[in-house]
């Protein structure tokens, strides 16, 4: 077989290979949006194999397993940890296409020096190489940060979240990486969930607010959102189905959230106004307190109901959801603006058909209080892949201002996610090769050098501004 | 001029040269969703000349001749075959860019051994060397058959169907292929028909069952599944403006029904009730009996009322429908899985915007019950070309498990479409040759070639389990 | 650095350079849909400096210019002329893959000889070139249209337009170049507008028609149509929301209407009634006047109300509209069909994701009256780059018919914008050259330099058989 994912993965031209070399591959990292615990971290956990840090909480890779017919058993099941790794190494070793492919293999490269393909033939060699290595020094949580170059991470977390660990982390001299908690209310928007007023009550407790009113949310969440700020909070970060616009008098307002307090859930309509009035408030909070406003949509979540009981969310049932109007996501942003209450806000769709819509409504809110204050962010969850990634980035590039795109964030849940940064960087570098090798762009490779560090770090170190960690 | 569309047509990698020749051009074909008549195989037709056989009955012909201003008189008018042919001819020597310009072609290859280019200029050599063949044997419909190396096929039958000729088919020991009914029973479903009473007669007749409630339209149904099982009936099929999810309490399905007996034409809302209450039970009973399921949408048809006045359905009139919301057809899904209902089933939708919508709700539903128990089906109708079948595969390898897809279908009326199965191989060798020349896979041709080979043949024969003829 | 844009930019072919130089380069220019000031091209204006032409008025560069952080000031503000260059320089400098990029590059070149990259250090000796050009003659606006080799100019009118520089550009022989005016009614039919009633004030006067009901509109419009018609007029512009089809009673439309004219705002449903009636009375017109029809939609406007209350429209604030549904565009055009007045008709969607549907729903309605009656605009404002024209083009070939397309338009406000017929024209050539040399067409050179000059030129000469100017 030829060598493969050498150095050189996905670096077709020379331009890439030194836009990639000189300007990308040694730029630190900053993973403004993860799912990391700050508990793990604090406690810098150890791993018993492989498995473990691998596959233990993957929803990516279960889902593959499951498209392949693998038992749920040698996925989530009682099987063995060698059963699970092996099930695993023969599905990917047929994973043609699949982005874990890449993630898997620069994750073996990265980590633990394998240089080989993994597959069921393999499987028992890999096992050993790192579960050998997972025993020596390095290969903790702590540890393989460290050797990811990372700068900053933000962890996402509730509002009624203790922030003990975060705490922690920024007290302690000998971890130099800066761990900042990023906001994630949903929860407390979510009045359609059954588990609504039990939230409130947490809220209640963690604000010394009593919520009997959605003023009184307000204030109980202008209190977290204090607590917050104090432990260095950037940014925030809602999942919505649709960005909704859905003006309602504020007595109306407060109507539906009262009935909910007792118990009636509200309309569709009732829903989306109280939505769109909870996340006017945030929005202008964000902006009032210089944070950045992450919105998530695109998505259905637990789909597969026999599973959601027995599993829980985030586990591998999601789907992509088509159903967002662009024009209730430009108006939501208008009527912030009309109040001059627009934060810097970074616009995800789950759905790439959505592309262009995004791309074209960032450029009818950009002013220069930043290079791109309102962003398209990086092709995420199903769309972390070369295509994805690509089309992402040529999309903002023909609508907008690539030069000024923040980049990469992992989204992951795990310490070995880092890698796709690495993938990221080098379909960057591969996309302005190509345009340079094409003619569309001169071979200018102090400017193109300039471009590569900015979207792989320096714009988005600009744009969030985060503190940096004294050591 | 070059050579043109050789034996190399698409394979533009050595890998894909070596995959296509070793591992996909032989195998045999697995045409499980058609629309040839069962009659027509039985009586082993000929054909005068090539306008009978090629543009008879071909819309996908008709509509590129109409798009480039040709008279209707020499489409489906009242020119002569000779004429029409020519009309064709000078169309597709200029149609640059149409699937039509390669399935043309790699027909007249394939079954008239004509290596040269159909245009204005050559119409009049091939209509005399096409006829001439078309004189000589081995060009029946069987004969068509037989050379294309077809294992199965599965043709389109209406429940009330008596499936004559699949009888007389399965007991002729001089046929070797196997021909089996596939189950469409939209008549059944589409009660806002005006012909719909019409057609419950139809199904009480052959059903034995009087039809005067829900209940019992499901009855005569069962009767009938039983009656397409014991001709071997694997699959069924269904097409459906979206998939919908509208949940209603039986009575008042019962009730829609029921006024529809009485004349009523259903409401939007209750029109939806009644197609999820009737998709419903349809996919319990596939599952009960392991019979596949496929869901065709994202179609409107029958667009212009003036034409489907004068030619009827199928004529070439329809286009994509871009209305269908994801989350329904998510919800459907699971609403099956939920009762432990959902049987093995194909998506596919006719735009191409919802491929990574349905391939992301494959992977909610994926078990160990089969590879790929849900699957994304290829490419189809407008869809059948170089970039919708690209796409498609690089779609479903993003988000899922392109080593467990089924493969490719003709959906054609035609028995000189075969050819379409050698351009999808191509295609898929083509993109598999890219992803390994291009450092995305590594070069380990055995394992490549064993893909190739599920894909082309071995993944549908053991995901619908077909009875093998015995001769 | 490397040559850059030379005269063989984007030809990345030997076939895609024979045809761009021996069939396409030198081909005339009709620029069907422009909003080019016919009082501008009849005064034969001149320009101080290069931001009045390139700047003034582009909201494209614009949009660049905000999305990089760039003050309004430097913008549309109060900054010099040559603050504002040398702002844009920076930009346009970074902004790679970028359209503006192209095409700024190909306007330095075509129309100040300027070979260099535009760029914060090149910006000062390029404000001096192109200024001491401006100065010499053939830079006025009628300078820059001859030396582009521009056929035909259509402008974009209102109804109540006097057509008074129509007039006198019509008479004018010492300019060759036809120029007509193109009928644009979006304010006599948008009865939702705090405006309108003050549009029918000033439509009675231009008619002398009283419009006391929906039947003394189509009169005054009807008036309007004779006179246009008399000024030459060949084809209309219509930009919706979205092409609907909500059919109603006449007497319903007119009791809407009338109490519009009472001051009474209809509801969303009143007003797709009003706009479907208004729509399907100047088609018929339209047919009967053998004019072309030009639906544009997939656009919501004016998103930032801050700005619009500073700036109005047409400023840098649009952006996708991504809710039209393709069932509503078929079933508006199947009830024209259906009465037998449906004219020639271009659609447009600035969401490309309609671009299948768009090319499915034209199949349905062609006839032998015109090649391709019913087109798919070229790749319009935002998708007018490179990736959004080679789609529109790979669109329309897979799904119909290439060799008919009636090829490109500016859509412009400035006289420096026809490179992009250039642009398009070696996007085109380079599309086809891949096609040739890719296998997928054979190279029979005669061939495709006829598709390639009649996109280019051919189509829309017959399509719209504009009276040629007698000079």
């Amino acid at each position: 077989m030829k060598p493969f994912m050498t150095s050189e993965f996905l670096l077709d031209t020379e331009t890439a290979r030194v836009l990639y070399h000189e300007a990308a591959e040694n730029q630190p990292i900053i993973d403004y949006h993860c799912h990391l615990s700050p508990k793990e971290i604090w406690e810098d956990i150890r791993y018993d194999n492989i498995t473990q840090v691998w596959l233990g909480g993957d929803h990516y890779k279960w889902r593959l397993m499951r498209s392949a017919g693998v038992p749920e058993k040698y996925i989530t099941g009682d099987g063995s940890d060698y059963e699970k790794f092996c099930a695993y190494a023969e599905v990917i070793g047929k994973a043609i296409g699949n982005p874990l492919y890449h993630w898997s293999h620069l994750e073996l490269r990265r980590f633990f020096g394998y240089e080989g393909v993994l597959n069921k033939e393999t499987a028992p060699e890999v096992w050993a190489l790192a579960n050998e290595k997972l025993r020596s020094d390095g290969f903790t949580s702590r540890g393989l940060i460290l050797r990811s170059n990372v700068d900053v991470i933000c962890t996402t977390d509730d509002p009624v979240d203790s922030l003990e660990y975060h705490e922690k982390l920024a007290a302690d001299q000998t971890f130099p990486v800066t761990v900042l908690p990023a906001w994630r209310p949903d929860k407390a928007m979510n009045l359609e969930k059954d588990t609504y007023l039990d939230y409130l009550a947490q809220l209640e407790k963690a604000s010394g607010v009593r919520i009997d009113s959605f003023a009184a949310l307000k204030s109980a969440l202008e209190r977290r959102l204090d607590f917050f700020a104090a432990h260095q909070c950037r940014l925030s970060d809602h999942a919505l189905n649709y960005v909704m616009y859905a003006p309602a008098a504020e007595e109306e307002v407060e109507r539906v959230f009262k009935a909910r307090l007792n118990g009636v859930i509200p309309n569709g309509s009732e829903e989306a106004e109280f939505k769109f009035a909870f996340m006017t408030f945030m929005a202008a909070q964000y902006h009032d307190r210089g944070w950045a406003m992450q919105l998530h949509y695109g998505c259905r979540r637990d789909n597969n109901p026999t599973m959601f009981r027995r599993m829980g969310p985030d586990t591998g049932f999601d789907c992509v959801d088509n159903t967002a109007p662009s024009t209730q996501t430009a108006a939501f942003l208008g009527a912030l603006e009309e109040q001059d209450k627009l934060p810097r806000t970074i616009l995800y769709s789950l759905n790439t058909n959505d592309n262009a819509a995004i791309d074209t409504i960032l450029g009818c809110f950009q002013t220069d209080e930043a290079v791109g204050k309102i962003q398209h962010g990086a092709a995420w969850w199903f769309n972390d892949h070369f295509d994805g990634m690509t089309e992402h980035m040529r999309s903002l590039a023909n609508l907008g201002y690539l030069a000024g795109f923040i980049g990469m964030l992992t989204d992951s849940r795990s310490f070995l996610s880092y890698p796709r940064h690495d993938y990221f960087r080098r379909i960057l570098c591969r996309q302005l090769g190509r345009w340079v090798e094409d003619g569309f762009y001169p071979d200018d490779l102090d400017t193109l050098k300039q471009i590569t560090a900015d979207i792989c770090y320096g714009n988005a170190k600009r744009y969030f501004d985060f503190p940096k960690k004294k050591v």
